[in-house]
C-alpha cells in the first residue's frame, strides 16, 4: 500500500478502506509515514470530507494506536462528559458531584486548559493539596468509594490523535468534521465508559461558530458513539457570551462552589442540570428525564451535592477549608468595574474575546509551558439581555497587573455591543442530538 | 507572516501577495519552512489554484531562487525548444540541426529521461566520446562557431523548483496546473532565452491526457512567458501513439539519423516542421511561417541539416561516424516480432504503455541511479489508422533478455487495439496557441 495512492485516491473524493486507514494511523503513529504526506492527505480530507464509515474507522484505528482504559471494576454505568471547549465552562465542577451524590459513577480524565478555553484539572488545583494525578488503582478505588473522581491523562490514551492534532494545528486542517470527530471519539472511546454526554458548544467563544457547523459535528460523534456501541447523547448549548458569571481559575471555582450551595447562576445550571439529567438516565438511575432533573435539584438544595463536593476535594487530598469559606481563595490585587458607555441593553459579550481578555491577565495558556495566574480574571454583573445604565459595571476585571488590566478593559469594550433596542437574554440550550 | 495563515488564505481561496509568494518560495527553498506545511499549501492550490498572477510571482520567485543563465554574449534570437514529455520523442535530435543549418542558434539545456519518457542527453550519449557537460565558455562558444550545442545541466537553475517537484511527486499534488506551469516556466525562465516554443504533448503517453487540459496548461505557460516578456508560443501535439516508429535509445537515434537524411517519419516530420518554423519566425530570419517550413525542407533535402548533425556531434568530441554508418550501433540480441492477433484496423498503439514496455526492456529508468541498456527498444511496423493482417508484424521488440521481452510483448499486447471497423490515421497538431 502506498501512502501516495491513498493521498491521491482522497484527492479524487473516493472513500478509503477499512485496511487503508489503519494503514495511515498506524504508519504514521509509528513514524513510518512523514507528515508530508499526512499533511496533504488531511487537506485532501478538509475539501473532501469522510463518510460515517470511514470516520468510524477513523476514530478506531486513533482509539487503538494507545492504552483502552479498563474502566469494569467500576460498579454501576459509567459516564464521560466531554464540552467541546468555552468560556466560563465550570459545568463538571458543578455537575460532577451532584450526580456523583445521587449515585452516578463520576469517572473523569480531565485536561488542562490551552488559549482562551481553561481547564477542569487547573481550577481543582485552586484547592492546595490537591491531586491531579492518581494511579489507575486509586482512580477507581475512589470512584467506588464515593462516585467520584477527577484525574489528569496518565495512560497513553490515543498518541495517534496527539500527533495528529499537532500536524492539524500547524497546517489549517483543525476544522474539519471528520477529523474533529476522530480526534474527540477517539479519546473518548480509549477513555473505557459505557456512556457519553457531549457538550457541543456553538458560537462566539466556542470551537464551532455557528449552529449548523455544531448540529453536524454533534450528529456525526453520535453516529460514532452509536456504531462503537455506547449510549450516547449531545447537548448543542450557546457560547455567544461566557457561561454564567466567572471566567478566570478561582473565580470559576468560587462560582461553582455557589453554584453547589444553590446559588447558581441560571445560565449555568441549565446547562448543568439539561446534560446531568441525561446522564442519569444512561445511568439507569431514573429513566425518566424531568424526574432526574428533579433529583438533582433536590441534591442541591439539600446539601447533599456541595457535601458531596467538600469529601471529593478532601479525597483528593486537597483543602476543602477553601470549598467552606470562599474568602481564603487569594484575590486579585485590582478590581477595576468596566463601565457602561451608555444607556441600553447588552447585545453581545463577546465569549472568546472575553476569555482572551482573561488569558492577556494571566489567567490562561498560550503554551503548555505558560504558569496561570489562578486569582484574575472577569466577573460580568450583566448578562447579554439586561438593562445597562450609563457608568454602571457590565464587568469587572480581576488584575495583578495594571497594565495588563488596561489591555483586558479595552479587549472588553471591543467585545461589548450596548444598544438602545430591547435584546432577549440568550437561549442555553439550543438542540439535543440522540 | 506565518505559514499557517498563508494556508488557510489558500484553503479558502483567496488571493496570496507577491510578497506572500515570495516568502514561501524562498523560506521552503532555504529550509525555513518545513515540507508537512508546503505539502498543505500544495493541496489546498490543488483544490483552489491560483490566478494569473499568482502563477506569474510563482514562477518568478522559483525563477530567482538560484542561478540564471546570461546568453547575451550569443548573436542572434536565443530560443529555447520544450516538451512536455513523449514516447518516441527524438524531436530536438532532429529539429536542432535543421534550424542550426539555417542560421537559428540552438543553445539547449536537456536532461536525462524517467519513467516512460526519453531524454536528450540520453540519446546523445549514443555517440561514443559525446560530451554532455559542457562549461558555460565552451557551450556559448560552440553555439556562436556552429549555431548548436547541447549540454545537461550544470548551473543551479531553480532549486525551488527541484525541492518543491520532489515534494509533489510524493504528495499527489503534481496535477495542478499553476504549479505544473511554475515548474516549467520558472526553468525555462532562468535558461535565459529570448523565445520559448513549447510543444504541449497530449494524450495517453502525455502528461495531459486530454486536450481540455493540455489546452489550458499551454494558455497558462504562454500567459506567464508573455507577462516575462518573452516571444512564447505553444504548439499542442498528439501522443496517444508514440512520435514516428522507434521507442527506446539507440533506436531513436538510429531514427533522427534517417529524418535527417530525408526520410523521417510522417508525424515526426510534421512535429519538427511545426515547432520548427515557429522558431524560425522568432529567430526573425524569416517572417512567414510557411517559407520557414519550406528553408527547413530544403535544409534536409539538401544535405545541409545532416551535415550540421555531424559537425554538432564532432563538436561535442562525439564519434560521428555512427550517423554515417548507423549499423556501427551495438544492435539489441533478439529481435522479434510482435505479430496482430487478427486482420483489421489499427485502432491504438497506447503510448505511455509502449513508453513503459521500452523501460521494462531496460530502455528507461525508473530511478536516476538506473543504468539505461542503449540497445533495445520497440520498432512500430504500423502506426494508428494502418490496415494489419493477422500474424503481420504490429512492431518488433529489440531485447538483450527474453524473459523481459516476454513480459514486454505482454504489455504491448494489451495496449494494441485492433478492430474491424475503418478508422483514421492521427492528426498530430491539435492546436497552437500563441
Amino acid at each position: 500500500m502506498r501512502m501516495y495512492d491513498l493521498i491521491e485516491k482522497k484527492k479524487l473524493g473516493e472513500e478509503l478502506s477499512t485496511e487503508e486507514i489503519y494503514h495511515i494511523v498506524n504508519g504514521y503513529t509509528n513514524g513510518e509515514i512523514p507528515d508530508y504526506q499526512i499533511s496533504a492527505l488531511l487537506m485532501a480530507i478538509y475539501f473532501k470530507g469522510m463518510n460515517v464509515r470511514e470516520r468510524y474507522d477513523l476514530t478506531m484505528a486513533m482509539r487503538d494506536s494507545g492504552d483502552i482504559l479498563d474502566l469494569s471494576s467500576i460498579d454501576g454505568v459509567k459516564i464521560d462528559k466531554h464540552s467541546t471547549g468555552g468560556v466560563g465552562d465550570k459545568v463538571t465542577l458543578v455537575l460532577g458531584p451532584i450526580i456523583a451524590s445521587i449515585g452516578v459513577p463520576v469517572a473523569k480524565m480531565s485536561g488542562r486548559g490551552l488559549g482562551h478555553t481553561g481547564g477542569t484539572i487547573d481550577k481543582l488545583e485552586a484547592f492546595p493539596g490537591f491531586n491531579v494525578s492518581l494511579s489507575e488503582d486509586d482512580f477507581i478505588k475512589q470512584v467506588n468509594d464515593i462516585k467520584i473522581a477527577v484525574t489528569g491523562q496518565s495512560k497513553n490514551l490515543a498518541p495517534a490523535d496527539k500527533k495528529l492534532y499537532a500536524l492539524r494545528d500547524v497546517t489549517a486542517t483543525v476544522d474539519e468534521i471528520s477529523l474533529i470527530t476522530g480526534s474527540i471519539m477517539s479519546k473518548k472511546l480509549a477513555a473505557g465508559t459505557d456512556a457519553i454526554v457531549l457538550d457541543v458548544t456553538v458560537g462566539d467563544g466556542a470551537f464551532m461558530k455557528n449552529t449548523k457547523d455544531a448540529l453536524e459535528l454533534a450528529k456525526s460523534m453520535v453516529d460514532i458513539g452509536k456504531r462503537a456501541d455506547k449510549k450516547i447523547a449531545a447537548i448543542l448549548t450557546n457560547m455567544d457570551e461566557p457561561l454564567g458569571f466567572a471566567v478566570g481559575n478561582n473565580l470559576e471555582v468560587i462560582e461553582a462552589i455557589n453554584a453547589l450551595k444553590g446559588n447558581g447562576p441560571e445560565d449555568l445550571m441549565e446547562v448543568v442540570y439539561e446534560l446531568g439529567s441525561q446522564m442519569i438516565v444512561f445511568s439507569e438511575i431514573e429513566k425518566d428525564k424531568a424526574k432526574a432533573r428533579k433529583l438533582m435539584e433536590d441534591a442541591v438544595s439539600s446539601g447533599k451535592a456541595f457535601d458531596k463536593f467538600v469529601e471529593f476535594i478532601e479525597a483528593q487530598g486537597g483543602d476543602s477549608s477553601y470549598a467552606l469559606d470562599i474568602d481564603k481563595f487569594q484575590p486579585a490585587k485590582y478590581k477595576i468595574p468596566v463601565e457602561a458607555k451608555e444607556d441600553g441593553y447588552v447585545h453581545a459579550m463577546k465569549a472568546e474575546s472575553y476569555g482572551l481578555a482573561s488569558m492577556s491577565l494571566g489567567g490562561g495558556r498560550e503554551t503548555f509551558d505558560d504558569v496561570i495566574d489562578m486569582s484574575v480574571g472577569i466577573v460580568l454583573n450583566k448578562k447579554v439581555g439586561d438593562v445597562v445604565k450609563k457608568g454602571e459595571a457590565v464587568c469587572y476585571v480581576y488584575a495583578n497587573d495594571e497594565d495588563k488590566a488596561k489591555r483586558a478593559i479595552e479587549m472588553i469594550n471591543n467585545a461589548t455591543v450596548i444598544s438602545p433596542e430591547k435584546c432577549d437574554h440568550m437561549k442555553l440550550i439550543i438542540d439535543i442530538v440522540e
